[in-house]
């Protein structure tokens, strides 16, 4: 079961501009897991009908916060130290879904990945990414 | 020197709606290399008086791809294949540049990196990201 | 089912130094899929009774092509573009087991990952890679 | 100058099995900097009269070794977390130097590249890799 609620991850990230300019949203929450979706828009469209690369990154390290808050409980200044993205196909300019998992959480530093996909559109994800997230050191101690 | 005038910039890139909110600006541009800032503003701080991950990896893709079309000229549908960006110190919230050059390139990919400095705060890089690009096949002939 | 034979393999990666060096072992063989092995050895051994990073590299590169010609048949000339590799917890000096799958394959690029365990020992990772390999142009066509 | 010398270096990665046995040479050392050399030889010969991606790896992360001992004195125990590697041009079977720099140093986490270069051949890398490395805690104070 995640170590935040809902309640607590919107007050965390809900305010953040990026979060809010692209409308995403928390679709399911786990302990180390969590389903974000980033909806379709005119505002991060790229010509040709597809999603601006910066919106999909936004998505992978967005998702994969959220995964990691789910496992760590929340801890507002956990950031990035790496990510790093494979565009595989060009998603057609419809919501994407973004699947991320830990795979490694220490102390210190937190890594794992996200798979993104079209929704609706086909089961081959549309872009793979790793990330690394440090921890602050003093964060309240999990229950 | 450039294969790409500010002009033919600003008509491939100037209204992507990603560089338009966060300001992008061209500051220099050569053949394979580009000096691109992404000024301060609280749309894109993060709590704590620094600069959100999203606008820092955007600032990364942009000043690569203008690095790029330095290279081979107006060729708009240069993607991003992988974009790998390590977060080295937390930067101040003042307007960030990007330092970009192309490394390798290639008939169909590019290669090469960007480091991120905070304007007028030290010679240190914020952040260092590598991309590579794919280049369509059919690009006009450069002259 | 694999689109190669293990004497296919053999013929083509037995002799390489490298694999032959560290007596790298094909355990299972799949269309995009791979498990392989890496016996422990004092000659890949680190101080503290670990596993040195290149050792380690070379199961996730070798495992990586090795799915890969599961999936497209003997191409020899098929070679990395991108390796990037995240070591996440020490293993000690026993096999290690690479896990590799294809994620992507296109006609020109292949993309994918490969997850490296200790054998006997968690169900941890211990590394985690991923791998971008360039499929040659002329290779033969798929029966 | 750099913080270790020679002799320090020998003592601690002149047994290292992988060093030995590519006879790899620190041709120079700096405080945060290391020219490093991986003599060309049949051992790491691929087909088609080029150098094996293995080969190439272990020269780069050798190379990110010594420079960033060269920078915090001999710290036997640091390790890669991460190493990333483009593959830009198959280089001959000739030398290949490795040109390493620290771009971060921190206490806990180093971070750097390392250029590849095909010696007397061409001016263009053939390769490019960064790297973290993570420093142990307990590590000797320096001077």
């Amino acid at each position: 079961m995640a170590r935040i609620t809902r309640e607590e991850l919107q007050a965390i990230s809900g305010d953040l501009p990026w979060v809010a300019q692209l409308h995403l949203v928390v679709e399911e929450l786990g302990e180390g897991t969590a389903r974000t979706r980033l909806p379709a828009s005119a505002d991060h469209s790229r010509p040709g009908g597809t999603i601006s690369g910066p919106a999909m990154m936004t998505l992978a390290d967005y998702g994969f916060y959220v995964a990691l808050l789910g496992a760590i409980g929340p801890v507002a200044l956990a950031v990035t130290t790496n990510l790093s993205i494979n565009f595989l196909r060009k998603p057609p300019l419809l919501d994407l879904i973004g699947e991320a998992r830990v795979i490694k959480l220490g102390k210190r530093l937190a890594y794992g990945e996200v798979l993104l996909f079209s929704l609706g559109h086909s089961d081959d994800p549309v872009a793979h990414a790793t990330l690394t997230y440090s921890i602050p050191p003093d964060r309240p101690p999990l229950d």
